[in-house]
């Protein structure tokens, strides 16, 4: 065989995969275990841009033992030290294992088990890995879960965060000089040595995502990265959202509004705006129409738009974006139901 | 749906699995990768049946860079010391991540790669997980290869090594002692809380087996385990053996003798003997046929028979095994090449 023949070969396998996957997905409500297949959500973005935030305010909604989380990053292939003489980041594929990331997210997304390796932030070593389960919910949230084509086709619902860089860097030095003991210098030569690679990378996935969630001061206004952070959430078409169009109107000097724009691509997205101090009372009648679209007898969760666990103030920006991931989740979950039980019927 | 209703639904998931694995299989001779898929030869055993000097010598023959030796042991799912405080001991499954293991020799089998758990036999501890991409052989050594009808449609051709409990117990003793650090009393009391669960999980393997190896010495000739041992090749018309009845005669006063008979479970077999002190001349020409038998163009490998790496004396018994394992390996092999040359013509 030529290495023409072989390469189209290897390609025609991977796209079959990639397309059995979601032919699996689509047709099947149930897992490997006979129960619904779990529900699976990517929340992608750089380093520093509030994965953790968003995915610990979903897990205490929904409570965390429906909740089986999975770090992308465990997949690194070097530890820390191995790293000093490579010539790449954790940004890089090549850093990672995505063949045996896309196997993983194939088997949960299927409801099978996985031995996941583990990737210690603290030491930046990898050690023993670890039998996991998916549970109702997966959320795999990391630097490169919507890398490739074949990890895409395993999620239900995927996100990208995309903070303006400047606050991007702002939460990052405050994290890592604070919880993981670098110096600011540190922090800086690595986002410096990191950026050819965001960009080839990171940035990449944005596309790829059924919601694209950008926190943002609002600079006509003045406002820098120590103010509170309004939100832009850009809805794209690939999955059904709630109908917004019903409750927001497209007037900008409202707090929150909904406009049909094109994004940088030149593709129609709806994108919602909540300004950072929206007053309670209309963010909540959004909330509650939001809410009572599904349809679920529980109530409307009270944990959304906790910055940190310790703290008891709720950002609206948050709570908004955290609610409608909220919906999809639950919301796939009850198609799932549906499904299950015409068929069992 | 009734727990009877959900539990039928999991059986025939898992029997798909199995049909799937086979068709996969028997109508694929490429790997994921375009190339051909592997072979895979499983070899169980208990403790101390001589697994890994089988291993080493087919290694050694087909060339260390053309075969992939995975450790079954390895998915041992508890630590020494977790272990301690444990009813069972390795040899049960519930002390193992068999659906792991299931899908890693899937993945295998088909050419994908894996991350496999590591487990250290001298420490006792699990470690950092470890890359694979399976080469043109792969041999799964250990414990439970053959454990579940999954696991077994993995593999191309298997093994059961089954000495008599003497010759086990014997060989167990020297190496545990002699390179793993335990006391002779140690090893004792080990093997009597092993006994239950090796009757119980490994000993059954004996039956899914292609062939099961029985070193022994000849005891009514007074023989001992100090003496060089006898081997009875069990062949089980499961795969295609080379035509040994064409070569070999059923006189039990020759040296290498062919048997057909009834193995304890009533079904026919053939048990091919090689005596001890088979002389060379004999045992060489009956190799010759054998390979002669395959049509390949190399020579005769002749670094079988090796009881250690150091040593230089062949033992005829263990050569002839080796052989007829090498037989296996490269006729799945060739069958594979015709097979995607078909289909590429």
């Amino acid at each position: 065989m030529s290495d023409k023949a072989m390469s189209d070969k290897a390609m025609s396998d991977k796209a079959m995969s990639d397309k059995e996957m979601n032919a699996l997905r689509a047709g099947r409500a149930n897992g490997a275990g006979g129960g619904l297949r779990p529900i699976m959500l990517a929340i992608a973005g750089d380093s520093g841009t509030g994965k953790t935030t968003i995915t610990a305010g979903l897990a205490e909604a929904l409570g965390p033992e429906r909740i089986t989380s999975v770090g992308a990053d465990d997949y690194h292939r070097y530890d820390r030290e191995e790293r000093k003489s490579l010539p790449f980041t954790p940004l890089n594929p090549e850093c990672n294992y995505i063949d045996i990331m896309e196997q993983h997210l194939q088997n949960l997304a299927l409801g099978k088990p996985i031995l996941k390796p583990v990737y210690d932030h603290d030491t930046g070593k990898l050690g023993r890995p670890e039998y996991i389960e998916p549970r109702e919910f997966v959320i795999v949230e990391g630097l490169l879960p919507l890398h490739t084509e074949l990890a895409r086709a395993c999620f239900d619902v995927s996100v990208f965060l995309d903070p303006p860089e400047e606050i991007r860097i702002a939460w990052k030095l405050a994290r890592d000089t604070k919880k993981r003991g670098y110096t600011e210098d540190e922090v800086r030569q690595d986002l410096k040595k990191r950026e050819p690679e965001s960009e080839r990378f990171i940035r990449p996935q944005r596309a790829y995502a059924d919601i694209v969630v950008r926190f943002a001061p609002i600079e006509e206004r003045g406002q820098t990265a120590d103010d509170p952070l309004s939100a832009t959430l850009l809805l794209r078409p690939t999955i059904d959202h709630p109908e917004l169009h019903t409750i927001l109107g497209d007037d900008t000097n409202q707090a929150m509004h909904l406009k049909l724009i094109r994004d940088d691509d030149g593709k129609p997205v709806d994108a919602v705006h909540i300004h950072s101090h929206a007053d309670p009372e209309v963010t909540s009648k959004v909330e509650t129409a939001i809410w009572d679209e599904l349809g679920v007898d529980s109530p409307l969760p009270e944990s959304l738009g906790r910055l940190d666990s310790d703290s008891d103030t709720r950002d609206e920006p948050l709570a908004l974006t955290q609610l409608l991931l909220l919906y999809h989740l639950i919301q796939a979950r009850e198609r799932l139901s549906g499904a299950s039980s015409d068929s069992d019927g």
